[in-house]
Formats: structure tokens, sequence, C-alpha cells
């Protein structure tokens, strides 16, 4: 990997990242406002802005974006975080010069027309019921409901029905006029690019984006917590939290290192104990949410209503046993996972460009794949076992459930199972 | 692309794709027997040997074969579907061999212990409670029930409640040795491979295969039908179906034309009509599937209780309107749009391995990708409006819909939208 950055005298910086032999190559532009950027009024705000993006600019309907850019196979996309916007395309070599001046012309000069406010207020309206349809979707949302309490942190991305129903082409304009600033955007593009040409196109693309950056957002605060809904599903879905690490945290792989032990696949922890042995559920994962100055660990299970009484305890019993007898071979296994998809995410375009805006947000700065594998090198089990025993003593722990959950235990009980050691670990 | 094809003495196919520079490989095993092999009592067998597979084998725990291909990074994995069952492996180049030991191992002596088929009844019960939990998914087993009722081919991939806890070791022993052949079997392996290296791995790994072929499915028979299913969700998730083309059908690009066309992006008919300038739903598309001898074209919509009033007419008027009015644009928009895709998908080892092997089973060869470049732009305008034309004239449509459905209008209704010109063609 060979990466070239500039920066344009807007401050929007530009990332190239081409690959030999490759005829496609993909582009994205980063945002970084996101969900967390919204006061209470603005709920939903940055996503309905992603999705407006796509209506119209003062030169192009919004039939006539699709249009273009499928008329040479690309595909155009975006998608909204807590964080960031991004906007991307998939595209053919010889049409890397299009995609560019599709994403500038759609992120400089929306039309925001009153009529196409209106209907797609209305499908994000729907985009919303789908989301609430997905029982193993929506349960991330109630998770970060319940983690981060009366912060924005803690808002539904898509926003709810009041406040997508009040949006305006006012508040649009205002809410684009103080994040979208170029010093807090990052156009990435991996395959088949070269450097010279990519800048050469983003300076007349994106040389009207306004200059200047947004205003940090408020400090998130890790609270932990509860939510339960009970509804008529077949299976109970749950989720369960603790305190994670920021994306930029020097931790960082070795909470990436615990949570693919913990679990991350068919030999992990919780795969092994729950489906494997008890055969509780189908889907048993951990993963990582991290964000600029705090993050979370999360482990999702999907189970029967009888299951459910049995579901925290195992879930428990593997962490708060991690810190004393994690073994050598586990730690392997997991180093040679995360750089083995490492290996294999550099071979993917797409999976290099999303790499480097991660990194660049992160970090503010693209870090080379030795890098990492001689982080994941140097992490001994040691180190792993000690963020074990402080993932579970914070007594920080944040639980939300959807299903037939009746039988799952009341949280107190679950926190009590962590540190103390004066309540039964085992399976009841 | 430059494929080599061998034949072990048994039967069994392997196909070897190099990718010069890669430094990983996907490698995977396609066993040609899947839910429409299966009787009554068998429903859902095909994807319990699936999750067999895993369990254990002669000489390795279902634990050591996951700790295996994770202690190299690697990731195995399996998929059932109405005419297939795939094994496949991710791995890096070096690992190469231990992927096809384990494949061979896991499918030529599974250990179908006691204990681990009751677990893992339980396992699939919890799948099956997961797929009813999510109607984007389960719309389509409905769907494939009102197509083709009353034969294998309609039956859920997943089985039943009542199967799947009935499966003994005597009847998956008993199926695997019908339906396990190595005239059925076809082994595929794109990336960082030698073909000479991979045949000799396979000939070890896979030389116990039981040779001989399966007696193939009976003929599945379209027939269309209307299954609906009023639930308390947010939105009407509805599949509208109608024949479509076998997977080796000559006219099978034309089809994928017409498909793209209607419902393939952002800006095919579909989405720009009941999206874009009806603001019904967040997601519309339409698909195909095909089997050896028979295929149907879908198209899916999830939209809100009012708005299914109207989706119907919608729907109907697209498809009725394409015969006479598809435009050289949107046909040169279809092309570029599956030949990008074609293109950007020899680019990922995965993508190539799934593609030969699908070639393979439909065609019984490899076709190189100037061949379907070639035919694709054989195809002119008007082939594909009297494509269209056919679609629904047949008048054998079929509908699947679940959620608050009450105002979605009955089967009858739709199906005299098509054709007969005496009903109003329009929404309403």
């Amino acid at each position: 990997m060979n990466p070239e950055i500039s920066r344009l005298s807007n401050g929007l910086t530009i990332i190239s990242d081409p690959m030999p032999g490759l005829e496609s190559a993909a582009i994205g532009v980063w945002v970084n406002t996101g969900a967390r950027n919204e006061t209470p009024s603005q709920m939903g705000v940055s996503h309905m802005l992603e999705h407006m993006a796509f209506k119209g600019t003062a030169t192009r309907s919004a039939r006539a974006i699709s249009e273009e850019i499928e008329a040479v196979g690309g595909v155009l996309n975006a998608y909204t975080s807590r964080e960031q916007t991004a906007f991307h395309a998939r595209i053919l070599k010889a049409d890397v010069p299009l995609a560019l001046a599709l994403l500038g012309d759609i992120l400089v000069n929306p039309a925001f027309a009153e009529e196409e406010i209106a209907r797609e207020r209305q499908v994000v309206l729907q985009e919303i019921g789908q989301a609430r349809d997905t029982p193993d979707d929506i349960i991330f949302d109630h998770l970060q409901a319940a983690i981060y309490p009366d912060q924005p942190m803690g808002w539904p991305i898509l926003g709810e029905e009041k406040t997508v129903s009040s949006f305006s082409r006012e508040m649009l304009r205002a809410y684009m006029a103080s994040n979208y600033r170029a010093g807090g955007v990052t156009l990435v593009a991996s395959g088949a690019v070269m450097h010279d040409q990519l800048v050469a196109l983003a300076e007349r693309a994106f040389a009207d984006f306004a200059p200047g950056t947004a205003s940090a957002p408020l400090p998130a605060l890790y609270s932990g917590g509860d939510a339960r809904f009970v509804e008529d599903l077949e299976q109970a879905h749950i989720a369960f939290a603790f305190p994670g690490l920021s994306n930029s945290d020097p931790d960082y792989y070795v909470g990436q290192l615990y949570t693919a032990a913990l679990g991350g696949g068919m030999s992990s922890r919780l795969f092994q104990e729950a489906r494997e042995k008890r055969g509780l559920c189908y889907s048993i994962y951990a993963f990582t949410s991290g964000f600029q100055d705090n993050g979370f660990l999360s482990v999702y299970v999907g189970t029967g209503e009888a299951e459910a009484a049995e579901i925290a305890a195992v879930v428990a019993g593997e962490m708060e046993a991690m810190a004393g007898n994690l073994s050598e071979a586990e730690l392997a296994r997991a180093r040679a996972q995360l750089k083995a998809s490492l290996l294999m995410g550099l071979e993917r375009p797409a999976g290099r460009m999303e790499q480097i805006a991660g990194q660049l947000f992160a970090l503010g700065r693209v870090q080379p794949p030795s890098e990492i594998i001689a982080q994941l090198d140097a992490i001994d089990l040691g180190a792993v076992k000690r963020y074990a025993g402080r993932v579970v003593e914070t007594g920080k722990s944040a639980i939300a459930a959807i299903g037939p959950i009746a039988r799952l235990e009341n949280h107190e009980r679950f926190a009590r199972r962590f540190g103390g050691g004066d309540m039964p670990q085992a399976a009841e």
C-alpha cells in the first residue's frame, strides 16, 4: 500500500491508494458529521441530508444523477453513522472522472427542492418502519440509547417520526452550512486511480465546498442501563454492552484481540459455549463500536424464550473467566484472524477505501498494514488478560432486549455476576 | 480468466482459477443436492447435513475443525439452496492445503455423533425462529411456497419444527449416501492457487468420496398463487412473482437485462416510480431466481399500511408498460450495469468462485467473461421488449405478503391488471 495525500486550499483532504492491475475503483467522500452532531429537534437530519444529496442539484435532477452513474454501470451509495456521513461510488477505471463530478455536484450544489424534501420524508419514514421490523437491527438502536441516555450519541441515526416530519429546506441548509465544512471532509480512492488525476478532478469538483471546520460534538458519556421491549416474536433478541475503547486508543488492538477471542468466530468462547456446547442459539457474536472519544463492546444473541433464562449467565461466565484463563492458543487464533482479515481486505478496493477513511478519522493518518501487523504481534497474553479484567470490573454494563424476554434476568442480577464474587457465576 | 478443469476417478470435478498477484484464495465445494431433493419427511435435511459437516469427523471434533481453520485466520462457512449445498473457505495462500484437507474430511468422514445431532437440532430450530423474525427474509419462503405448492421446490430450506426434530443419525446417513455422490460434486478454487497442487490435494482429500450420481429431482412446476399473513408489523412486506427462466435458458441474459431495467438500480422503473416519484417505500427491487429446469422473476417491496393500497397497481403498471415503451437508453444502462458488475466481480476471489460454480451447474462448462459480454452486446431492444411481453402474458402471477396488508388488493384483481386491457392500469 502506497497512499498519497494532498489537501485542497479549502482544507479538503484527498487520499489516493492505487492498486496495480485493477480495472475498477472505489471512491468515497467522508463528511465528519452524523447523529451525534444533532440537537434534539435535528434528530435524523444527518441521515436526511444523506438522502437529499441524491435528490437533485442546481443542474441535475434526481433522475439524472441515478441515470448518469448507472449508464456506465457504476453504483453510487451512501450511509450515515454516529460520527460521519459517507458517499461512495464503485466504477470502472474510465469512469473515475464522472464519479468525482457527481460526488462533487451532489455535495456542493444540492437543490433541496420542496417537493423532493416532502417525498423523501415519506421514504425515510418507510426506512424507519423497515428497521423496526428487523429485530436484530433495531436492537442496536435500543442498546445505543441504553448506553448513552439523554445525549446525541444515544439517538437513532434515522431520527424519529416527529423530527423527520418536521425537516424543512431551511433546516437542512442551516445544518449543512454548519456541518459540511471542507476541513472535516476526506476523499479516498482505491483501485485504478492516479493521484495527480484525482487531485485535479477533486479541485474542480470540490472547489466550492465551504472551507473551515464544524464545531466538535459534545463528549459522549458511557452511562449504561437497560432497555426491554416485550414483543410477540419467535426469538429473544438480546444485546449486552460494556465500556470499550475509542478508535484512537493505544490499546485498540488489544480490544480487538479480546473481542475476537470472546465472540469473533466459530472457535470463540461464546460460540463454543452457547451454541456448540449448549445449543442455545444460532447467532451469537461479539463486536466493538468505537468513536472518537468513547466506545463500547457488545455481545448479541438471538435465542428462544426458555433459553433466555440461561443465556445471561453463559455470557457473564465466559467474560468473567477470560481474565483468568485466556490461553496462548486462543490469543494466537485471534491474532491470525485479525491479520488474515486485514490482508484479505487489502485485495478489495472498497475494503481498502473504508480502512483508510477510518484510520484518517481516528488517527489523523494512514496506518501501513505492516504497522498494524507489528502492533498485533507485540501484544502479549498478559495485556489481553488485563484488558479482559478491565472490561468487567467497571460495573457499567447495559442490556437491550426485544421479544419473549420475561425469563431474561434483570439488569441488577446480571451486573452482580461480575467482580463481586458473591453471586453464583455458573448457569442455573 | 484461465480456468483449468480436471476430474478425479470417482467423478468429482475440480476447477482452478488462478489470479496472479493475489495472496489469498477462495475454495468451495458444491454438492448438487438441496431442498428440492427432499421428500416430505426429509424437509430440511440438506440444510441439517450442511450444519452437521461442522460437528465432527472420524478424527476431528467440532471444536478442532473450527480451531484449525481459525488458527490460520481462515474462515470456513457453508450454505444450502434449493438445488445445492456449498462448503467454502477463505484462506491465505499458504493455507490452501489445510483448507482442502478440512473440506475433504468434513464431507467424507462426518461422525454424526448422536449428542451432536441432538444439539444441532436445537440450533436449527433457533435459526428457523430467527428467519421468522425477519419479514424481508421469510417473505421469500412464503413466495416460494405460493409459486410451487405441494412440491419440494416450494418447501423451506431450513425445514419445519416437526421434520427437524425428527432427524436421526440413520436418516442423515441415508440421505447423504443417496445424494452426496462425486459425480454431482464440484470443487472450485479462485485466487492464489495452482492447478496441479489443487488436484493433488483434492485427490488425497476426496479419494473416498462416494462415486456415482444422485437421482435427479422431480421437475418443478411453476403454479402461482397467493399467500398472505396479517401480522402486527410496521410495514407491509410484499413479494410479487412471475414465471421466469431456468439458469440454462438461451434467453438468460435477456431476462437479466429486463430485470435490471425493471428494478435493478436507482434509475430503474420501479425505484423511480414507487420511491422517487411517489415516496411509497424505502426498498423496492426486482430479481430473478433460476433453477435447472425452471425459474421466476420477483419484485419485493416494503411499504406502509396505507401505501399498500397503491403499490400493486404501480408494479403492474410498470411491468405492463415495458413491452411497449422500454427505451434504448434504459437497455444501455441495464447492459452497462451487468457488464460492470461482471468485471468488478472478476476482481474478487469469492466472486469468481461463485460465478464459476454457478456456470458449471447451469451449463456444464465455464463461460469466459468475453462470451457473456458478447451475449449482452448482441441482445437488442426488440428482444427485451418481447420478453417483457412474455413475462406478463402468462397470467400466472404469485403474491406473498406479511404485515398490515388489509388494503393490498386481492390476487384476482392484481392478475386482471395484465394483458386483458379491460381493467384500469393506472394507480387509483
